[in-house]
């Protein structure tokens, strides 16, 4: 691939991981908001959904590898990586850059996803599952439980991406999407697999700021375990991956 | 691949989008028309079904670049390409030579599914039962959403068709396929997803032109939105990709 | 490919059908007998389970060009191939050892099936359910429409494989595999898509001659639909398909 | 692929077959254990989570082949290969510990998924239910038809990985987890295809140990099935494919 510049890095982030919210957020919407389509359509639907999601990203986002995760850009600085993406070297600035790019794009992609299904949110009245298409939430509260599911979850998805390709980019779009599939499958039971910390944080801000009919609480409560979970289980996978390569 | 003449791609267009439609309207009479075999069988069917039509699509219009859709040839040409496909020029008349191609191939398609269904349409007595194997039609009718909806599923499709090949043929019978089954998982909720001017408009002629046993109106108030949202998106998807790829 | 003896090529046919129809025979026994796992698992389980049941049998049958199905067979000789795998010359001797070997190999896979499913087939009552383990049967019986449907069917199935393959082998495994998928979604709703003469046949067959406690008839009245319309569908498409690629 | 050590080949073995066993626990856990997101959502749900499970364990045990499996070991050596993997000769100490690192893994992601749906274990009152997350068991218990399934579903997986590839490796990631997901829906119905010894011992080993909450038996009576079955059904594989690809 191409060196690029990190600010081209930076609008290929925020285009991506816009691209994974607007289709990731949407498949929820289209499964739990009152008539649609797809509604009550099924955990394999939604699995499937996200999948896409991340592979239609990965497309958009190409040449700067495709994070769209901080956890992925973590687990890559974690890995002994030296650099993010051609030309962009792995630095403090750089990751953070990657990840305001991460949180912005998502919060554009929840934003195209509620005016995709404005009127379906207009008909839902419980505040909960509005809550729902833009953030994870458990199903049985229990943090540390909860936290450490969405640790588990992300060292697979950064663990196996490292493993045969430095990033989602390099992994191949359909490998990465059929990742994404499986985790959903597997591991997004408890917590409904957030596994990227820009994936809830952002759309949780969105949820906030908007003014949607009939909103109720943003559960700010639970909002670090899919931040810290994933960042730590990023982490871990970069540090596993880095021996295991070694 | 080989240079062919406009009337090779009118040819193979025109037999594409037959496929296309025939497959598609097909999983939707599937799920929708009584006493099938897939009967009520969900949404992740219809978007699995639609994918696969659009693969085999591909693969049958390969020559011409497989547009199979008058929003990916906007998009094409909005996006400064230079050819429709190898050999064709972009201009004026070869894009509407495209369209009639697709618009008239989705009404071949229409009527095969239609015949390959014919029982099954007289088994069943809800009008607007019959009409949706043709053509889409909201969940929620408010043309202004519904309008927004359709041109931000296009711009996936036409976006992402256009950064990583020209055509859907560059890009590849399965990722185009995989694009599909998650534009409608994460889109189709509120419009049933036409992004696809020739995919709504040709069957809903036919529709209107077949002597099918009890069937009721063709609803022309709602066609104008899977035309216009659709070629919106994809002209919107080309001037964004001419961008971002500039 | 290297080149195969005719005796070669009816071992491939022969061990290839029968992964076909062990699997799926075996899916559609999963879904349709009691006390499965699978029980009432829904159609996309059954789409999926035979088109990764073509996936096995292309594998296993590469060297003879996997064909599988007489239908292939007969379309290979309308388009107005020489060979029907590497060294085997096109003639009505070796097609005719092409379709017996994939009937043959199809009544292996068909006890293998039954086997694998024994206490199940013991416990079920109605003897369609199990006779629709075995071979297809209408919804809706109307033989002149239920033929119609089954041409359509295997018209898109040999067309498309032989657009950019010659045989299943040469598209590729998956390719063969997902528009299988596909054409069950989309056109398996009336008959159930046979779209191969030996995949009804055979079974058929096997069902009435294995002492299976409580069968009942096995449907020879609509036996011929699934082998005339795929016959006729498969030589329909070569010929298409000759004219297409001319 | 470079050649390994033995040492390495234990490493990677092992870590693969958790990722295996944590990603298809984790599966039957969301399916079946109480207030899950996927809680009842399907055979097909089950054979994609069970399918991508292989596929990223594969990825993980590249190096050694991938086999995460002693039928898989068991068949390569009766197919007379040479090799295990690069570097790694066919033999009975490496054989066993090919198996003991594939036992060894499977407990590892037995306790990971069970961590990771704790809070849900908790909940359920069921211990059947609960033992089903970790082993399998039949529909219908037969211990002689039983066997006899599992002897069928795991002959197909290995003897396709035999045929086009000498290992899971190398018949690559997306075709052993498609062949996977089709084996499930296919063959799984009536005693849940554990089609690989270390699967169902490994975790059963793991159940009878930890201390959860409200368990029950281990039911150890039918241990042996998944065991024998499938080494029978290994061996079986190698041999025809010995001589098949003569």
């Amino acid at each position: 691939m191409d060196s690029i510049s990190i600010g081209e890095a930076f609008g290929s982030e925020f285009l991506g991981t816009a691209m994974l919210i607007l289709l990731g957020a949407g498949v929820v919407a289209n499964v739990i908001l009152p008539k649609t389509k797809g509604f009550g359509g099924g955990w394999l639907l939604i699995n499937f959904g996200w999948g896409l999601a991340v592979f239609a990203g990965v497309y958009v986002s190409f040449k700067s590898g495709a994070h769209l995760n901080p956890a992925v850009t973590l687990g890559l600085w974690s890995s002994g990586a030296e650099e993010f993406a051609p030309g962009v070297p792995v630095s403090v600035v750089n990751g953070f850059l990657y990840v305001v790019a991460q949180v912005g794009g998502a919060m554009l992609g929840a934003v195209l996803a509620y005016l995709a299904y404005k009127k379906h949110f207009d008909e839902q009245a419980d505040p909960g599952v509005k809550l729902g298409v833009f953030s994870t939430g458990p199903e049985l509260r229990a943090y540390s439980w909860n936290f450490l599911t969405e640790v588990i979850g992300t060292f697979v998805l950064v663990f196996v991406v490292l493993l045969f390709g430095n990033t989602p980019a390099e992994i191949g779009p359909l490998a990465v999407a059929l990742l994404v599939v499986g985790i959903g499958a597997s591991l997004g039971g408890p917590t409904g697999y957030a596994i990227n910390p820009a994936r809830d944080f952002g759309p949780r801000l969105v949820h906030a700021l908007l003014p949607i009919r009939g909103k109720g609480s943003s559960d700010w409560a639970y909002s670090w375990v899919p931040v810290a979970g994933p960042a730590v289980g990023g982490i871990l996978a970069g540090l596993v991956a880095r021996w295991y390569l070694g």
